[in-house]
Order: C-alpha cells, then structure tokens, then sequence
C-alpha cells in the first residue's frame, strides 16, 4: 500500500551514564524494523562531555567522540547529525542515556539554563517546521523543551527534574511504563522508559508504543 | 509452578568490531525477561585485544578493559566472570560479536590454534559438568567448539568459519535466520544471527529463539 516510513534516530554516544541508553537505542531501532517502517542513524560529531566508567561509576581521564562511540551501537552504519534533512523522514526519534542531557545539550550540568548542541537545534527545529513528529525517550524530552519551550512531555515522575522541565517552559505530565505523552501543537511524543526504575522489557514495551504511535499517526 | 530460571551471560566488551554484539546482548537480555527468567552478567576482567574505532573500521592506540566497557550494556550491573559458579545458574549464554573471537579466545587471530580466556573455559567446563545447557550466538560457537571439540555447531553458512569449526574437531551444520542447532551430547545450542547478513529483527528472533529452546529444556 503505503511506502515504507523512515524514521531517523539521534545517538548521543554509547552507554547510559556518558552516552545512549544502549537497551532504549536498541529497542528504538527494533521497534521500527518490526512495526515496517526503517531507520537512518545520526549523531553529533562532537567530543563526549566525559567519559563514565560504567561499573564503578567514575570519571575516567579519556576523551571520546559521540559520533565514534554512537558507530558501536549503529555497528558502523551512522552519519553525522549535520548532515540530517528532515524532509528526507518521515520522523525524528531520540533515545535517552545521559549522554542526551550530556552531549546533545548540557542539561545533566546546567539544569534549565542549558545549551543545546547546534546540529541537535536545527534538526529539532527543522523537524517541527515540517509538521513531522519527534519523539523523545526517557531524559531526552529536556532536550526537546530547551528548544520549543512551551511543549507537554513526560520524564517520568521525578519531580527535581519535572521541576526544571517547568522552568524551561514546559508542562510537564507524569506517566509510567509504556504510556506515550503526546503534544499536538508541535507533534512531540515522549516516554519515561529509564527515567523510571525499570526492567527491559518494560523497555521494549515503551520503544514499542512511542514507535506505534507515531507511525499510526503518519 | 517452579521457580524463576536463572540465566548467566557472558559479555566480551560493547560493541561488534572489538567487544560484544550490542543488538545480540541486549536482545538475548530482553529475550530472557520476556519469557519470565532473570539474568545475571559477566565479563572476564582483562583487557580488550585492541579497540576499533567503529566508524572508520581501524584500530584505536587506546586500551579498554572488557570487563569495563560490558558495564555499558550491563548499565553497571555486571560481575567479574571469575566468580560465577554453575551450580548458581539454570544456564550459561554468550553473545556474539568480534569480542568473543578476539577477548574470550584468540579465534579471530589464530583461527583453530586459538588460546581460551581461562575464566570463560572454567565457566564452560563447569557448566558442562554439571550437565547444564549452554546457548551460543554469532561467533562464540567457536569458543565452545574449541574447548568442547567434538560438538556440533552453526555459526552459519561461512565455509571458512565452518571449516576452522571442523578442524577444532567440531561438527558444523548450516542454519539461517532465527534456526537453533542443538547438541545433545554436551547440551549446546547454537545460532548464526549477526554471522549472516540480518536485519535487527532476525537477531530478535534468534536471541528468542536459543532462549526459548534452552528454557524448554529445563
């Protein structure tokens, strides 16, 4: 019937306390593939804000780029954010991990007074200018607010960080496992996936149902 | 009924070229929790053979830890593989990716004369000891194979690949997408994903596949 959809995803590098959330990228990307639709992988071609060391938590004295480090999810099949065109998709998705609130804007340092990387901008504000919808897993919603300001979206319902979503403009609206927030005035669909405390599975269910919806509503 | 099986996963770093296959792993964890069993993770604590900067395809003058970077995949939660003991587990998983071949055992380097990571061949002997099934994906039929030697393994449809399987004194059969080869002798199950050309959703399929047909068997 229809032609294929094509969904482009935003990596922010490869790993949930420095980069992508890698089971929330992951679940993204198969949730798309099993819906009928494809994928295209991006990321900013930037260094990482640091470098986390997952099993005891500290900082390590390294730098990574996210571009590079993006490629070990995308097993090699990522281009740099700066070249993304949104009339090319269909939608936008971010996965969450730290690395959204770390290397695609400053969220996870500076709070509401974030930057936003500028390749991250112009893909936002290009995707929201051709009506076509984004969606935003787990942290990754902070990113979108920073930029459209006045947009519902979930984190959750941790309220430090609802609190700051506020300040930035936002409204936010709490949610659990699996439920998709959806904003009609920029087309923005969120959901909390590790932003609770969550089990894979549960994963899968929210990559699922952001996916679903989105693409039902194409 | 019965209790919860228990499955242990054994990690080789985070990503295809140089570590563990990130879709394999986090597909085989979400394949385990959604047909009701829990898992825990290990990796043995050295360093990585090398490091591969996977956008590019070449080798990186830097030094990881296989233990440390499988932390990423794990989010933290991921012991050294020293300490696992059979008698704790229903079952013993390895993913695929190069890691397998290049930080369990030198495969990727030395083909059949290849040399096993003390741990992961403790963990093997163990696990065969008590008669408890292993499950093996992509690559790491090799390990098995070389530690095991007359078993019968797919890794796929590579002639070279199955022929270095022959000469470790296995039996390799060719399996496509999703299929599980299972040898009875040494309880071990296996299956191509990533060793074929595969979309992200016949990696699913295999990881539920081996899963499922290990679960059954318990």
């Amino acid at each position: 019937m229809s032609e294929k959809k094509k969904i482009a995803v935003v990596l922010s590098g490869s790993g949930v306390y420095d980069g992508s959330e890698i089971h929330e990228t992951t679940l993204t990307m198969l949730a798309i593939a099993r819906q009928g639709a494809s994928y295209e992988l991006f990321a900013p071609n930037v260094d990482q804000a640091h470098v986390i060391n997952h099993l005891t938590g500290e900082e390590m004295s390294e730098t990574r780029n996210v571009l590079v480090e993006s490629a070990r999810i995308a097993r090699g099949k990522i281009a740099d954010l700066k070249t993304y065109e949104a009339s090319q998709f269909d939608a936008l998705v971010f996965p969450g991990g730290f690395g959204a609130a770390k290397n695609l804007c400053t969220f996870a340092f500076d709070g509401p007074n974030c930057t936003v990387n500028e390749d991250v901008e112009e893909a936002i504000r290009q995707t929201v200018a051709a009506n076509k919808p984004i969606g935003a897993l787990c942290i990754a919603p902070a990113v979108i607010t920073r930029i459209l300001k006045d947009v519902e979206v979930t984190i959750g319902n941790d309220s430090g960080t609802a609190g700051a979503i506020e300040k930035m403009g936002g409204t936010h609206t709490n949610a659990t496992h699996g439920e998709v927030v959806f904003d009609p005035k920029y087309n923005i669909y969120t959901t909390p996936c590790y932003m609770l405390d969550a089990t894979i599975d549960q994963i899968a269910d929210g990559a699922e149902n952001i996916i679903q919806a989105i693409l039902k509503s194409l």
